[in-house]
């Protein structure tokens, strides 16, 4: 989670020119090709059609209770327009589809809804924008590439009966690949749960500058995490109070359980974000302590060689023994020099013992 | 409250496999064998049925006004199950019980209400999750493992008459076993604030850097607790707020009573938290004030050395006397050798005062 | 307001062991023995009863319009389970009256309002509980102990007509009384300003670390008082915004006073916390930027005779003239020694001078 | 804005003894001597009594569509009263006019509305009281001292026809005024900015410890006044939203007009300290970076010393040659001494190289 | 974004002399000339009269559905006030047309809207500011100079049919433009963000005093931008929220997208702020460390240099040899010499790789 690519612009906003029309769509080069794959839901039986086209699109739209167009790419702008057209989808939500990296969001209008999520692809370390439309018989959902958390969604689609996302309608669908979305942010905010506890782990033992730069970069991580959350939750408050025909009170119910999981991972990331900063303190005080005692320490050495280099300065002193007794007679004496060692020696231990005293050593 | 094991995950949350359908309910391999103690209570006389089985369930079930079913250990999912049939439980708060380690909550649905709590285990250092659903006529609680905070309340039931226990409905039992997990948060709150209390006692006579880990730690502690506790205080202000026919207004007064202690906890925890950022900036602030210190004082040692040795190096020097009168004289002189010690500690002494004048000793 | 037995536990709740009955009045071992004293009102006379019994308390009860009754010390549980079943106040109230240090706040019941508020004991430099109940004709008042700042009230009730407080309802006289317990925060909140003031002044001359250990202890003592304050603030708000039939909209009005008292209460003490943290900062900035002075003072000393030491070694060493002309020359010139004084003189001024044109000494 | 006196009680309240009856008006005893200032105005025509008595006021009090009584100086209580009795002005509000150094706030009574303000008297670094009660056709203002921001508005009342404050009621003439008051917080908040400017301006060029000192009081003045301008712009929306018959919708709007320049001022403020915080923060990076640089450049000498001093040592030793051919033959060498200051030389050079190389000079 | 001019007063506001009568308009001296421009719109066919006159205007005004009148300039207080009189526009509007620099907001009147709006003028470092009114038939923009994001709306109306500008209605005109200003705030943003991102990089190769003041002057600028970012969004949820009859509710749902592109811009000044501040963090820790770094690096050097210096001392010592054969026998001994030059070389290698066990070097 500390990949340079991913760090730079976790959260880059595609936008059209300043001024355009609003609700124009134009396609931003990097996208990749569409791709269609429709997804044919009733209680008794379902069909998958991949690589879909806009005529068995239209053959089979009003025929079978439930509907699920996936999009994969968004280089097909004409394509993306015909499918606008077909569920009468509003232009200024699919120029949000286009221009990836929206906030998290829920628009509502007339007749079906607009919910804009972000997924974050962990091999790749960026977010994708998952665009997800639902109305009373139809899930429309747009994404960047391929890749997305929806197989699970999928396999219990295609799970023997009696099954809930078969005999429910198009809300109860709608909610399952939300949430799948949602969910799909536990692992990568565990995982970085499990590096912040390793470096903890390390840091105690030894404080090193990399571990500052990682525990900064993983608390920018958190924080882009935050910003992408919080509007997330907002986007499902918004979904279980709003009171639409083609939500039901039943799937508010399973709405509030997704609510609860955001809720949930706001709190993790929270948590991580506390932990971070209280990390990235303690990592200050813990190389500050070692430069001060290594810095201490230094300074009692030489402070213990100093009137120790003094007092064989003084004994290098030439005034000379020969001018008058007075001068220097120590210079002469049987044991001078043994005893000037000895002496040096009983400063150096008392300078020593007086600092283990003071407990500066 | 410092211990390493607790302090790595006090918060993991179980969750189901991402994308997996709602309501279904898998066990956690670490699960403890689920224990079932049926409490059959009527204003008149209560029995207690431990080990119960679901048998003896049904038969007593619909006979008593209050059946308190307290389910210890969750590893038993077709039981479980069982008690949700019985009770009609919803399935998506029956999958919160499984996947413990939820936020604490409160869910109504249309007879029962789902409460969703932790407890601190002082003893394993970790929080567990109790679960409460209460209708009209039944209390159901579920724990992750021995050693809950019901027995006083169990010896309340059990107490001689006039019993309020007893006599109010389910709602007021519901309550007497949420006010119990609430105050058992008191005791290990206060056994904090102590050990807080010894630290900066110790920390005002002795800094050392293990203070500052305990510190950090205990700061972490209290974020996490701080994380735990704003949630139930919503879960309670929601039971007080929503109007349900199943929990009358005398109970309200009494949960009012319950969500007043828990603003006391989140008071006594939040004090204590700007207590420790108190105590870690001013341990930061008297380790660098000591650091300072000796680094001071050393230097000044260093610097009442520096002109002595410069002084002795002079008299070292090797200008010869011979070659002129002005080389050097005073190594020759009666008193030369005396005068220069003397001259020498007049300087020391001068500059010992001269930083005493200067406040810096 | 910086005595160490008050910063220990100055908030410190009392509370029933944990999963007690709600309502069960148990004394605090350390409680005084209560005492009461009843005062009855009514607009044309009053008479004050002190040590009254609660055979006096049913004798006059009834027959007056307005009754106070003030019940200092909280050792006898009978007392006041009688003083309750005679005023009909609510046993969880009362459970509340008894474990004091709960947070200030209030409770309506049917026919009366209980409002636990806080008072600081400046002397012994505690807060103590007093519990007001009030209803229709009465007013209760519970205390820890003597010494109440009630006193300007019952001299008021004893002033000459017109009398607001005599002619009012309980309503009134129950606002009275709470409003001197707000009113008596403001002495002591202004004598920490005083003593704020004091500190800086102090410090601005003479920074020292044991200004440092006050700044952080008045700034405990402030986030107490800020922690007694907003619930305050809370309850005011509380007891103003419900209607209940027992506080008329005139005795409103002057809740509303009260409250803006403790809003200019809360305002004062969030300044001086700002203060202190300021004051805080700048203590640090200011030792640092001592030390910082000392030590790039002595490091400059050091520097300056860095290079003396060095010349005067160099003359020291001994390499022999007599082996070649190249060989120390200078030490034979005839002004050789007072030349190398007077080159050595010129370095340290030159230092000097280079270290003052960089601004550095 | 950095003087002393102001900056020791810049908000201090005066209030009434603990205790006193509400609504009994005690005047300061550092109050000056009121004077009364009576404008009457009528659409055609106006007239301004300076020095005004109460009988005059009596006299033209019910004669005149709107009347301004202008009181400067809180000594006179009775006077005070009298004009309350007059107007039927609330006594808590009365009093709240000669306690001064309330909160700004705003208070609806039955037939008029009490709005106390606060003004900066910039000359003598104080905060005044300004209090304005008006009715449907009165206004009375209360001031501490001469000096109002008020002329402005007394010149636009003498202006020529049409004439909106002429025209219209006592509550757009009462909006007149709050504005004048509030805006009259623009020029010393513009000037503070400047002077922040210009600290700033001279802390980048040269950082000093009085900078950190002043940057320091300035946010202390910010916070004082972000205190006032909060509870301000509270009391302007209270105004706004409330509906009593006494201020127009029409007025209404100009009101509204005031609370954007309250909300401006905030944002200036909030600007400002956010500056000061930055600047806080960056003098002291500042100042560190600056010992840090001084204090390496120091080490760096010493350490291209020390290699010196070690070799001179070591040509200074006394091995004696004549012993052996081992013993510090390079003495007698014919280049010997030049040798050895060339390898000193060398030795130095290669050190300076170094720490360039290293970038650490 | 770092320009000195900008950074001194970025939002200064002007505004009319304290006290001056509201709704008077006073020219600013600096103000540019004025110059109209009318843009005349029906769905069939539109018409753009630069430079156009007060008559022209009259002239057309009732005749086509929508007019879009752009004044450019605010020197001609004349004209700006006669065309308040022609659009009927409030005079307060008008007077914070004239004193730039107002807080975003907007203001309902009883025919018509003002929007008050800021722009970055990115060439000359600025904020300036566009006030747009919108009634039913008519949108009036005011900009202090030329060079307005208004240049794509004009293409958009010039273009061919079906052209939604100009089919709806003036509130979709107004719409138009209030989103190019709040569109046109995504390229200075994110150049910001790169800029940063540029400072990051170099900071993490080679820390310097520079990337602070920048850092510093880039929070400022975000914090600036959010102070006009933060009104503008509150600006459009007032726009969305009140039910006007001159906004259609279609309108609304694009209003509704313009207050999303204003969320995202708050987010993305809000996230780069963050991340500054984290930078700000990091480069002090990093300079701190560096400078740790050195300091022990050389204190390392000199403790190596230390003993030595202490050794060469001991033995230029003159203890006479001749006085005792305790005297300094080394001197005289046949590899006294070279046994003390290895002795320190092995004192010397000890300690560095003392240091290097120690993992100070």
């Amino acid at each position: 989670m500390a990949d340079n690519d991913r760090k730079r612009a976790p959260l880059k906003t595609r936008r059209p020119p300043v001024g355009a029309s609003p609700g124009t769509l134009i396609a931003d080069p990097a996208a990749r090709r569409s791709e269609l794959r429709l997804t044919l839901i009733s209680p008794e039986k379902f069909k998958t059609i991949d690589n879909a086209s806009i005529d068995e699109l239209n053959a089979h739209c009003e025929k079978w209770p439930v509907v699920w167009l996936d999009c994969t790419g968004l280089a097909n702008i004409q394509l993306i327009e015909e499918i606008g057209r077909i569920f009468n989808l509003h232009p200024l939500a699919l120029e949000d589809v286009v221009n990836t990296g929206q906030r998290p969001k829920v628009d509502f209008f007339e007749d079906h809804a607009f919910v804009a999520m972000r997924m974050i692809d962990v091999t790749a370390h960026r977010y994708e924008q998952i665009a997800v439309f639902f109305g009373r018989n139809f899930v429309v959902t747009f994404q960047e590439r391929e890749g997305d958390p929806f197989d699970p969604v999928r396999k219990r689609i295609a799970a023997a009966m009696p099954n809930r996302l078969r005999s429910r309608g198009a809300d109860y669908l709608a909610y399952a690949l939300i949430d799948a979305i949602v969910d799909s942010y536990f692992p990568p905010i565990e995982a970085a749960s499990e590096v912040v506890d390793g470096i903890e782990d390390q840091m105690l033992n030894t404080p090193h500058k990399h571990q500052m730069r990682q525990l900064h970069e993983l608390r920018r991580d958190a924080n882009v995490l935050k910003g992408v959350l919080w509007p997330m939750r907002d986007a499902l408050a918004t979904l279980i109070r709003n009171d639409v025909p083609f939500v039901t009170a039943e799937t508010k119910i399973f709405f509030n359980d997704t609510l609860d999981h955001s809720l949930r991972l706001i709190e993790l990331v929270e948590n991580q974000r506390d932990m971070l900063t209280g990390l990235i303190e303690m990592h200050l005080s813990l190389t500050q302590a070692r430069t001060n005692d290594v810095i201490s320490y230094l300074t009692i050495v030489s402070v213990i060689f100093m009137p120790l280099t003094f007092l064989v300065g003084v004994w290098g002193m030439n005034f000379e023994p020969e001018s008058s007794p007075w001068n220097m007679p120590e210079l002469k004496t049987y044991y001078g020099y043994p005893a000037a060692l000895l002496f040096m020696l009983v400063v150096a231990v008392g300078l020593v013992a007086f600092f283990k005293w003071k407990k500066w050593l």
